[in-house]
Order: C-alpha cells, then sequence, then structure tokens
C-alpha cells in the first residue's frame, strides 16, 4: 500500500546551489514555506555521502509526516533510509527493476521527456511507476542534459495522457515564480523546482511565493 | 550461508581497458586461463548500464558456477543480478549498511589501505565483512585516488593482521606477472589484476602466466 503524498510543490534539492548552506537547511525552510514532497538529488555525491545526505534531509523532515521523501536513482540508499520513494531518469536502473527492489510499498517517479518515452511507463505492469516527471518544461542549467524543451503545451500534452492512464504527474524543468502559474495551468498535479528554492536567500518565502502562484495557475485551469 | 568461493586470481573488470572487446569477452577467455573470481566495475557507467554489464558477465560464467561474481559499490544492481557478493569502497555504503540490504547469505569486500581502515572492518559484528582488498600494493593508473602504496612488506602486514581475524585476503594494486609472485608470496590468499588482464591481447595466456606466477610464490612463501 504506497502512502498518500501531495505532489503541489515538489523541490529537488541540489547540494551545489544550496551551499554554503547544508541541504537540509534549505529543505527545512522551503516546507515551511509551503514545499510538500522532497526528492534528494545529488549527481556528484558518492553513496556514502549520499545516504548521510538522505539521512540529514529525513532528519529536517522527521516533524513533517505529511511530507513524503524521495531519493534520487540510489534504490539502495532508499532503502537504507526508509525513505518514501525512489525517483528515477532513463539512464537509471529500469522501472520495472526498481520496483522489484522496492517492493510494493514504496513511491516510485519515472522522467519522461516524450511520448515515447511516456509509453514505457504506460506499458509496465499498473502499480509500478506512480509518479511521472515531465520535462524539461523549459532548458536549464541545472540539468544540461535532461533534452530539449516541451514547452508548456508539450508538457500539457504529456500530462494528459500520463493523467489518463492514472499516473501523477509533475512537471520540472527552469520553472521559477514567474512561470510556476502557467506550469500549474497545464493540468499537471504538482511543479517541480530546482533552483528558484535551492538559491533563493529565503527559501521559505520562494516556497511561498511559488504556492500562490500555484493556486493562480490552477485557479486559471480551473475556469477555463 | 555464504558460498565457498577461490580468491587465487581475482579479476575486477575495466570497460575502458578491454575495449574494443566486450568485457563478458574478456572474462570468458580469461576464466578459460584461470580467472579464479571476477568482480564487475566500472565507475563511469550508469547504474542501468552496469545492470545490462553485470548480466553480460554473468552470462559468460553461466558454465561456470565455482567462478564468484563481485559487483563493486553498486548493491542494488548485485542484488538485482542475483551476484554473489558486493564490493565496497572506503567512500562506498558502509559494510554494515551494504550487509544489512546483502543479507546472510551474500559475500561482502571490502578495500582497506591502513591499519586504520582494516580497524574499521575488524570493529564490525562477525560475519560483515567475508574480504578485505589490501592495496595499492604499488600505484595504478587504473585507480589514481587509491592512495600511496603499500609495497609487499605492507601489503604482508595488512594481511597477517586480517588474516588473524578471520577475513579473505586479496591484495591489489599494479599487479601484473612479474610481480604475481612476489604479491602470492606475501601470504595472501589471492591476488587480483585489472589492467594485466583487461588490456591483454590473449587474456587466457595472461591468466594462465598470472596463474603459474602465483603458483611460485606460493611455493616461495610454503618453504620460507
Amino acid at each position: 500500500m504506497r502512502r498518500p503524498f501531495d505532489p503541489t510543490l515538489y523541490l529537488v534539492t541540489d547540494t551545489g546551489l544550496a551551499a554554503p548552506r547544508p541541504v537540509a537547511d534549505v529543505v527545512r525552510a522551503a516546507v515551511a514555506g509551503g514545499v510538500t514532497t522532497v526528492q534528494v538529488r545529488d549527481k556528484t555525491a558518492s553513496r556514502r555521502e549520499l545516504l548521510g545526505l538522505t539521512r540529514a534531509v529525513q532528519a529536517a523532515l522527521a516533524d513533517r509526516p505529511d511530507v513524503a521523501l524521495w531519493v534520487n536513482d540510489a534504490v539502495d540508499v532508499a532503502l537504507l533510509a526508509g525513505a518514501d520513494g525512489v525517483h528515477v531518469g532513463q539512464d537509471d536502473l529500469p522501472p520495472a527493476e526498481v520496483r522489484a527492489l522496492l517492493g510494493p510499498d514504496r513511491l516510485l517517479g519515472f522522467s519522461v521527456s516524450s511520448v515515447a518515452e511516456l509509453d514505457v511507463a504506460r506499458a509496465l505492469p499498473a502499480g509500478t511507476v506512480d509518479l511521472v516527471g515531465i520535462g524539461p518544461v523549459w532548458t536549464t542549467p541545472t540539468k544540461p542534459d535532461a533534452g530539449s524543451a516541451l514547452g508548456p503545451d508539450g508538457a500539457r500534452a504529456l500530462a494528459e495522457a500520463a493523467r489518463a492512464v492514472g499516473f501523477t504527474t509533475v512537471a520540472i524543468g527552469g520553472v521559477d515564480a514567474t512561470r510556476a502559474a502557467e506550469v500549474a495551468a497545464t493540468g499537471v498535479d504538482g511543479v517541480c523546482v530546482v533552483s528558484a528554492v535551492c538559491t533563493a536567500p529565503d527559501p521559505d518565502a520562494a516556497a511561498r511565493a511559488l504556492r500562490s502562484e500555484i493556486d493562480r495557475g490552477r485557479l486559471a485551469q480551473a475556469v477555463r
């Protein structure tokens, strides 16, 4: 049985962008401001460092059991930390393999940037993937290998197709407060941010501003 | 219950050095020549690529159940492939954590380059670590971050201390056929090689030459 989670404002951490502040401090402030779920991502850390980072973020979220914690790529780290979920990209372990390791109770997210990649997720047995990360909506310096940008219309089309088969959808890539409403208006279930929170001098305030824009975009979507 | 394995000639794979030959082809030839156990190591591969590589090597070893297969660092990959063991270094997941994921039946190797690092392994509950990789005996271009060289005398001292507490010992770092006898004569249970097999035009012949030198070194050790 998977835990429920709120994908509205999904923070992906970046250790370098958060520095010199510890990632866990940025996470704590961002969650106070309205981040609803957190993924620990650090492609340059060793597995040992990533486990330490994940546990530090977990400790920062100890009083927020409503905030689901995901680990990027590292299934072993997620299992050891007892994280709520794992998020994998197209180059990471295939979702069916990850699900075999995770068992039935943890969340699994999968990045898709095209209909062909969404089809990979759709072809898997029901219950393999819970969430698809759709992007990049815009190109972004935090993930230079992420492929060409979908734009809001491309994200909307992928999100509709993904929601139709029951996936939770979040959109990622270049989203900041000036664009969050536009992304939310595409009908995705949530908006992912990296730099917009990790580089913010005040991550609490940054999260509040993003939440406000997401609400505005959702309202626009509802009245269309 | 751990499977028995023969550490005598322990091959660590290197995808770049084996190229353009597939790693699995080099492994098959090397095992025919006398390699007794194989570790799949590729620090540049994605987890998805590493899983594919591990399964290819496993397929090459299908008719050699006597040859134990280890995966470097990636516990998730080892579990998915059903490898016999995992080998971790000082920067990878800590051995106690790896053992928790592996369960009691798989092998766990751990790299040590000093008495202090061996003490980490000795402080763990019995049955956590099965094998220690001692090195580098000599510095080596295949692992430039491996620290300063122990030399044969340093390797001998560490091996004696490790064997005294029941660890299987292998020595690694710069070992080729011209040095294998000297390493074997330190009293280690096995000799690890990377380049000496992966760059060899004839990995079968290279393994035979190494085995012959190991036998010679062991004889010298026995009659000391």
